[in-house]
């Protein structure tokens, strides 16, 4: 299943990422989801955090959880693309524990891209398509 | 739409929950969802936090964004159920901006059952199911 | 005690406010000062969050925690302000849990105004000055 | 400075760490204290997460901010001891961007160790008194 998202990056935990249940609460999960898709945007240096016009907005989110994950364990964060539309792009993401091979959870999530201003929908760049289409999954169902 | 969610709780937003773009992070929204329900479930008197043996363990959530929401203001929560299984429930949950009836964000969560040490799914009570009917609402199609 | 807080807001827990240890996790303790300052800030009319040139900065936090604090109870969170600089103030919060006169734990914070842009130090206007006067209170010793 | 710290860990940063003005919020830093403190506990063997019967809870934290962090840059967290008591200790916390030797902040945290149950002070064990001096670092000055 690793092999199945293009993108890496290790997240370590915190503390407070426990909840009193002993495992990550299940919100925090959307927080790995927000930051590798960050970090992959700065990588394609078609995301300018600060001066930027265009940002990208959650339309809708998605998480499955298949297997718990705790502090003080870290998290391999794996990102793909599996639809690439005008304004608007769905990533997958899959968490597993640390070098596990085990997906603990799966995410998906849409970002539509606006208009830091006016919060109009801007199509993408072509430089930022062909990114997406670097790190693409074609996916036979829905998820 | 706010008539179609049986349970309301309002939540106060915090300083650090507006990240860089000025409103409340996505993920965020999804501790809206866990609070309200958690709320609930303790005022049916059959969720122990501290010494319950069985406990509930989010295995699938998800959220549609409509509108942003941002601190200063607070949101009003809504809550109903949507499936009742055997261990397992569905609930939706809807974010409104302070008696606001603009539907902000739609939410859906799922909680299985579990005894909190073999972490097994364990059936809910009568009481609980009695619950979870006294907020159900019928839902024509998949959400 | 509750009657040297000159500003009160209520603040309602989440979930995953909880840590392991089943009470508020110390670092959330920092987000209810933050909140109940910019509330306050919000409220002279002299914090402008989106298109303000000024920002307040921490420079320096601080917290005795005496009594614990859990989610579902709610916080009723009380401001002062105990030194007024040119270009910073230190507030101090206490924190109780709803309609209790025991202080759970008291904060400290000093903000530092800087301009948007440069980040230098920017003196604060004799409106926010009035402001902090207005809920100042003379404490003989360093807190 | 940094060889003043003699524990470290790099913590990653996530996207919603930044708050409205581009910066890791002054909240968050506890968070990295919190959780470098926790992580150097468990590797001491003396801190049992789950089945335990002391824990620390925190008495009093504090933190000094010296320059801004932001995502998506790491943090290298360093730890050391600067009071042992008898059921109580005093750890300082110097973060410092990844691989850079600029002090971005101080933290100070005190933990009292108590029963689990009780919640009465519980004397920490020799091997636990032991691990503290390896990483203590004379102060002159109060902190």
């Amino acid at each position: 299943m690793r092999s199945n998202y293009f993108y890496f990056r290790r997240i370590s935990t915190r503390w407070k990422d426990n909840d009193i249940y002993g495992h990550i609460n299940n919100v925090e999960y959307y927080s790995f989801f927000d930051t590798v898709i960050n970090l992959w945007l700065l990588e394609t240096g078609e995301l300018d955090i600060r001066d930027g016009q265009t940002i990208g907005v959650c339309a809708e989110s998605k998480c499955r959880y298949h297997a718990s994950l705790a502090f003080p364990e870290e998290v391999d964060t794996g990102l793909r693309v599996v639809h690439i539309g005008r304004t608007s792009v769905r990533y997958e993401v899959g968490l597993f524990a640390a070098d596990s091979s085990q997906l603990a959870a799966e995410g998906s999530f849409v970002h539509v891209f606006v208009d830091k201003k006016s919060r109009e929908p801007a199509p993408f760049s072509d430089k930022l398509r062909a990114a997406f289409q670097s790190i693409y999954l074609e996916v036979s169902q829905e998820t």
